[in-house]
C-alpha cells in the first residue's frame, strides 16, 4: 500500500516540474477549447533558439571530448535509430489496415529524434542535479539520419518490389514506375542532402560547428543558456496543445497507430536506455547520458523529420504519420522521461 | 506657489519613469508619422508572457495565502465590475448620439480589466519599493468577467424590450426576434464560456493553475520575472503608438465618448480605490494592493473585451468602444496610476 | 615568416570571436542549401531591440556629455557622410554599365550607415575591453542622414539636367517633366522627413529621447543590454545568409558593382578613421571612438536606406544598389572592423 502511496505521489512530483507542468498545461488548455495562440513565427524562433543551445553546447564539450569517448555513443545512436526503423517495418508496417508506405513513414519518424523533447529531457536532469555528457546533443543527428535514411529507403525498395512484382503479374501492362535498384545510391544522397539541409539539422549542426570552430563561449552562457529553461516551458506548452488537438486526426486512420503510439515510445526508450548501458559499460558514459540516449530514442521528430518524409514519400499520409508522432508519440515519451531517470537510478546510480 | 512647483515636478519625476517614458514615447511616435511598426506575432507574444508572468505570479502567492484574504478582495474586485457597468448604463448609454448598444459596449469595456495596465500598475510599485499582495494577479477575471457579463446581458435585455415593444406597436408587424428571457442562463453560459476561452483569460488562467499545482518558481523566477520589465516597456510603446492612431476614429463618433474616456477611468479608479480601502479595514489588504485594484478599475479591456464583445453584441459599432477605450481610456489609466499611489500614500501610507 | 604565422593565427582568433563568427556561419549556412529560415517579424523585433539599445545607451550618456565633446564628432560624421556620397558620384556613378541613377543611389547606400554593423562595432570592442564614448551611437543620424540626403539630391539634379538636356536638344519635343530647380527646399524637406520617419531612424531617435529625457536607466541594463549580445549573435547569422543569397543578383549587373562593393568599405573606412583621428586631437575623443566612427563609415545601409532610396529614387534598379550594400558591402565591413581596431591601436593606442 505504502509503495503505490509512494510512486503515486512521486508521479506527482514530477508532473509538478515545470517541463511537465507546461507540457500538461498545453493540453489542458486545447481540451477546454481556448483560443489561446503562440504566433507561429515565435514557435519557430524558440526552436531555432533550442537548436543553438543543443547545438553550441555539444560543440563546446566535444573540444575536450575524447574521440572515442564520443565515437561509441554516436554508432550506439546510429544503430538505435535503424534498430526502431527495422522493428517498426517488422510490426506496425505488417499490421492491418496500415499500408506499407504509412507504416515506414510512421517508423521513420519514431526512429528520429525530437529536438525538443531532448531539450526537455535535459531540462528534467538539470531540476534534478544529474550530470550528464556535454557532447549529448552531437548524438542527435546520429539517431536521427539514421532513422530516416533507413526508413525512406525500405519504403522506397517495397514500392518498387511491387511495381515490379505487378508488372510481372501483368506482362502486358504499363511499365513500372519505380526507380532502378542501380540509383540506391544517388536516393540515398538525395536524402542525406535533404535532411542535413532541413532546418533543425542544420542549425543544429551550425551550433555544433560554431562551438567547435569558435569561440561562443560568452554569448551561449549568458544568452543561448540563460533562455533555455523558459522558451523550453513555452515549447512545452505548444507542443501539448498541438498534441491534443492532433489527437482528432487519428481518429480517422486505423487503431494499430493509437497502439503504436501508446507502446513504440516505450518500447523504443529501453532500447536507447539498453544501448546506453552497453556505452557505459565500455567507456563510462554517464547515467544521465544513458538516460538521454533513451529520451533520444524514445522521441519523435516534430520538426525536421515530417518535412523530409513528405518529401520524399509523397505517397505516405501525413495524418497517419504526423498525427501518431505528434498526438501520441510526443507526449508520452516526454510523460516517461522520470521512467528513464528512476531505471538509471535503480541500475548504475546517477 | 511652492506646491505647484512640486506637484510639477513630482509629475515630471512620475513621466520619466520607465513605464510611462515608453507610453509617451509610443504616442509622440505615431504624432510624428514614425513608420515603427512592432510585427503582430511579436506584440501577441509579449502580451501572452505578461499574462503568464502575472498569472503565475499570483497562483506561486496563493498557494500561501489565506482563503479569506482572497475571497473578499475577489468579490469586491466583481461588484466593482459590475458597478462600473451599471454606472455607465445610467450615464454614457442615456446621452445624445449614442446608441444604448454602442453605450453598453463601451461600459463593458471599461469595467473589464486590461492586464498591460495592470502590469504597468505592479512595474510602478517594484519602481518606488510598494509592497503588495502576490496574488493580486488572480482578481482580474473576477473584475473582468463580471462587467463583460454584465454589460452584455443588459446590452441584449434592453435589445429585447425595445424589440417587443416595437411588436407591441406594430400589431401586424413582423414577429421580434429578439430572444425569449427563458434562455438567459444558456446566454450567460455563452459568455462566460466565451470569456474563458479567450486568449487573454485563459493565458491567465493557466499561468494562475499552473503556480497553484504545478511548481514552476525556477522558470518563473529565472525567466518570465525577469524579462517583465523590459517586455513592459515595449508593451507601453505599442499601446501609445496604437492609442494615438485610434484618437483619430473618435471623430466620427459623438462627442459623449471623448467625454466618458477622459473622465471615466478617473471615476472608476476612484471607486476601486473606495473599494480597496474597505477591503483593507476587513483584513489589512497593503497598501499597494488598494492601489492595485483602482489601477485594474481604471483601466479598460485591450485584448480580451474586444472579441467578446463583437461576439456578442454585433451590433454594436467597434470605433465606438474600442476607440474610446484604446485612444483614451487606456492612456488615461496609465497616466493616473501615480495619482492612485499619491492617493494611497495620503490616506493609508505605504 | 613569423610574421606572416602572427598575422594570420590574429586572423583567426578575430574570426573566432562570436559576432564574426556567427556572420561566417550564415553564409556557410546558406552557401551549403539550409533551409534554416529566422521568421522576419523576429527579425525586425531584433533589430529594433538593438536600435532602442544603442539609442537608449547613446542617451543616457549624453546627459552628462560637453556640447562641445559631442558636437565635433557630430559634424565630422555628417561631414564623412557627405564625402562618401561625393566619392561615389566620382567613381563609381561615372564607371561603364553603371546609370547615374544606379550609381548615385549605391553611393547613397554605402554613406548611410547600419546599425548592425555599428552594434557589431561595440561588440567587437566590448570584447577586447576597448573603452569607447557612450553617446556614440548618437552620430549614427547625422552620417546617415548627411549621405541620404546628398545622394538623392545630386541624383535629381542630374537627371533634370539630362531632361534639360534633352528638352534643349528637341525644341519641338515635349515639356520636360524634372521639377524646377526653385524647390529644391521642399525636395531636401520631403527627404527629410522620409529619413526621420523611417523605421530604423525613429526608433533611434526615440531611444536618444528617452534616454536623454527620461530615466530608463534600470530598463536599460536589465533588459536592453543584457540581451544584446545574444541578438546581434542571431542578426549576423541572418546577415551571413542574407549577403550569401544576394550575391547571386550582383551576377545580373556590371562588374563595377562588385569592385565597389569590395573596396568602397575599406576606403570609407580610411575616411572614417581619419577624420576621428582629427577629432580625437581636437577633443580627446577616444581610440574605441576612433574605431567606430570608421566602422560607421565603412557599413552601407541595410535597413533604413534601401525604402528610402526607393521613395525618392524610383527610377533606381534595387538589384544594383541592394545587392551591392548586402551582398558585398555589409560583410566586408563587418570581416574588416578588427582592421580598425589594429590601425587606432598601432596610432593611437587603445
Amino acid at each position: 500500500m505504502e509503495i503505490i502511496v509512494d510512486i503515486v505521489s512521486g508521479l506527482i512530483a514530477q508532473m509538478q516540474k515545470p517541463t511537465l507542468a507546461f507540457l500538461i498545461g498545453g493540453m489542458a488548455l486545447a481540451a477546454f477549447g481556448s483560443k489561446l495562440e503562440i504566433p507561429e513565427p515565435v514557435y519557430k524562433f524558440i526552436v531555432f533558439l533550442l537548436l543553438m543551445k543543443v547545438g553550441l553546447g555539444a560543440g563546446i564539450s566535444i573540444r575536450e571530448a575524447n574521440f572515442i569517448d564520443l565515437a561509441i555513443p554516436a554508432v550506439g545512436a546510429a544503430l538505435v535509430g535503424i534498430a526502431i526503423v527495422l522493428l517498426g517495418s517488422g510490426t506496425l508496417a505488417r499490421l492491418r489496415g496500415v499500408s506499407s508506405m504509412d507504416g515506414m513513414a510512421t517508423a521513420g519518424l519514431f526512429g528520429a529524434v525530437s529536438a525538443s523533447t531532448l531539450a526537455a529531457g535535459m531540462a528534467m536532469l538539470d531540476e534534478e542535479g544529474i550530470a550528464y555528457e556535454g557532447f549529448i546533443g552531437a548524438l542527435y543527428p546520429f539517431m536521427d539520419i539514421a532513422a530516416l535514411v533507413t526508413a525512406i529507403l525500405l519504403a522506397r525498395l517495397s514500392a518498387e518490389r511491387k511495381a515490379a512484382a505487378e508488372t510481372t503479374a501483368q506482362p502486358g501492362g504499363a511499365v513500372a514506375v519505380g526507380k532502378p535498384g542501380s540509383d540506391n545510391g544517388e536516393m540515398i544522397r538525395g536524402i542525406l542532402s535533404e535532411t542535413f539541409r532541413s532546418a533543425a539539422i542544420s542549425a543544429l549542426l551550425l551550433g555544433l560547428a560554431l562551438g567547435i570552430l569558435a569561440r561562443p563561449d560568452s554569448v551561449y552562457e549568458n544568452f543561448y543558456d540563460v533562455l533555455f529553461r523558459g522558451l523550453l516551458s513555452i515549447l512545452m506548452l505548444i507542443m501539448g496543445m498541438e498534441a491534443w488537438s492532433r489527437l482528432s486526426e487519428l481518429r480517422q486512420v486505423a487503431h494499430a497507430y493509437i497502439a503504436y503510439g501508446l507502446l513504440a515510445p516505450l518500447a523504443h526508450g529501453a532500447l536507447g536506455f539498453g544501448a546506453g548501458l552497453i556505452v557505459h559499460q565500455l567507456t563510462g558514459f554517464s547515467g544521465g547520458g544513458v538516460v538521454l540516449l533513451a529520451v533520444m530514442a524514445a522521441s519523435s521528430s516534430d520538426i525536421s523529420g515530417p518535412p523530409t518524409l513528405r518529401g520524399a514519400l509523397p505517397e505516405a499520409n501525413p495524418s497517419a504519420y504526423v498525427g501518431t508522432s505528434t498526438g501520441l508519440g510526443t507526449p508520452v515519451a516526454i510523460l516517461s522521461i522520470p521512467l528513464w531517470i528512476a531505471l538509471a537510478n535503480m541500475t548504475i546510480g546517477v
